[in-house]
């Protein structure tokens, strides 16, 4: 379908919802955009935190012009594309959908962005459970290249499929998740590497602040490049991944052997939460996510030469 | 001490000792560096690879004018500093360090590039242990800025300061390790997120390519910028990372008790290493490394605003 002729519904205006809405707005003009949430100053709040999201906190378009709707059914009956970002909870996901699936076209995708409750789960009063899955952003949408792609069993690849041909079609990185997994892909992989960044500060090995250093300065921008496989398969020579294995294999599995198993509630939390904010304090989220955009930008130049 | 008047001596010419020197040449002129090792083309293996440390393969000065030594005395007897890439193996770098110290001025500073073997095992045969740290780059250490300083419980306080001197004054970023912890820190680190990864292609959830392209978009530029405290503090809003688990800690503990707890030659390996070998081939380093140059100097850019 043409960008011009695209619907999207909103539904939940929350940080994520407000960031896709503002990324959303980068291609689509304000009047293909409707936001649906029950707070009865939608108006007034849409107008007072939208612009945020906008580098140098101003909106390419007239945001008045964006829908604001009232009921679910005014929200989604012409929609190509519904996406909610509401609360993180099972019960009301399920009611939402069911209500959905009465209003919605036919043929309109149906997406959520829980970090945590699967589509199949999402689904279950649904007639036709084909068109809802997961599209799970990593924070915030409107910078971050990623999106999850998580399916149900029953969600058709039709729908899959132009599902990735949108967020492509937008330079974004849709990614296809085989599998209903806890935490889907990318929380999992941060929470491992931030289990063992507790135990070693837990342990007194480094500080909070330093443990951010080490990551700023050697994974960080190597991963921008060059994920895992890649940089271990390059540091292998000429014999990739199982060289890198036959060399430092042994290495490998005793930094497993000997990683840090620690939990939630395990009494690590006083002195590391004290360090977080005495290092950090209120993190400044725009000088962040402007500079990530100009790390980003030096990325997808390169990409677009076709050497990544 | 002025940087025209240091004198540096690098012992084993690997990958790691070229890049290296490749580093210290940036800053040095080649008169100030001394290179040892006992293979005997040596200048031929100088002149042929050095060059290529360099960005389009050109050195800044003439490497002809390193000076090339044929005896252990001769390379170590004026340096300042003394850095070892040599094999990873215990009783060569026992036995090189015993050496060393007959020869090395008093007060020069003994750094070895190990990945893995303690200062305090390399120091046992010497009379002064107070000089002798593990620097361990993030490869290659001509272009990334992590250097850990890994000292033993004999290490002086003087010998740490003067080497994280050294590096902070040429823009690198030297984090001193409290601990001889089993792979360090950086290492521990990227080996718990490679797990999960394995575990997680191995699962089939994604691919060797799509778990790769899923850092590369999220992970990777977001810790590029600030590191996993840093994002947990500021994704936890005003409340910090006492937020952050306050709201989603439940999520975190979960994909903790799901981790693979897969181990080297589980047999995962025969179809992680063909994926790999199908998606990459051969990678291209210099390309890597280039890339990772443009991020790194947006980055270094940005610290020296004083914004992170």
């Amino acid at each position: 379908m043409e960008t011009t002729k695209i619907k999207v519904t909103l539904i939940g205006t929350g940080t994520i919802g407000l960031s896709f809405a503002a990324f959303h707005l980068a291609k689509l003009s304000p009047s293909q955009l409707t936001i649906y949430d029950t707070r009865s100053d939608l108006s007034t709040y849409i107008e007072e935190f939208l612009p945020k999201f906008f580098e140098s906190g101003k909106s390419p378009a007239d945001l008045s012009e964006i829908r604001l709707a009232v009921t679910l059914q005014e929200a989604v009956s012409d929609s190509h594309i519904i996406q909610e970002s509401g609360p993180e909870n099972l019960d009301v996901k399920r009611k939402l959908w069911k209500e959905v699936e009465k209003y919605a076209p036919n043929d309109a995708l149906l997406w959520s962005s829980t970090s945590g409750i699967p589509a199949s789960q999402q689904a279950q009063d649904m007639q036709d459970k084909t068109r809802l899955l997961v599209v799970h952003p990593y924070n915030p949408p409107h910078i971050m290249p990623l999106l999850e792609l998580v399916p149900s069993s029953e969600t058709s690849d039709t729908v899959i499929s132009r599902t990735q041909d949108f967020w492509r079609e937008r330079g974004r990185v849709p990614i296809h998740i085989k599998r209903e997994t806890t935490g889907f892909v990318a929380n999992r992989l941060a929470f491992a590497l931030l289990r063992e960044s507790i135990h070693l500060v837990n342990e007194g090995v480094v500080s909070v602040s330093e443990l951010d250093q080490i990551v700023e300065s050697s994974m960080g921008p190597r991963w921008s490049v060059a994920g895992p496989f890649k940089s271990y398969h390059a540091g292998g020579g000429p014999a990739g991944l199982e060289g890198f294995f036959k060399n430092i294999g042994g290495t490998v599995q005793s930094c497993w052997d000997d990683a840090g198993t620690i939990n939630v509630g395990d009494g690590w939390e006083e002195e590391i939460f004290k360090q977080a904010k005495e290092t950090y304090g209120t993190v400044d989220v725009s000088e962040r996510d402007r500079i990530t955009r100009r790390v980003l930008d030096v990325l997808e130049e390169e990409k677009g030469k076709g050497t990544s």
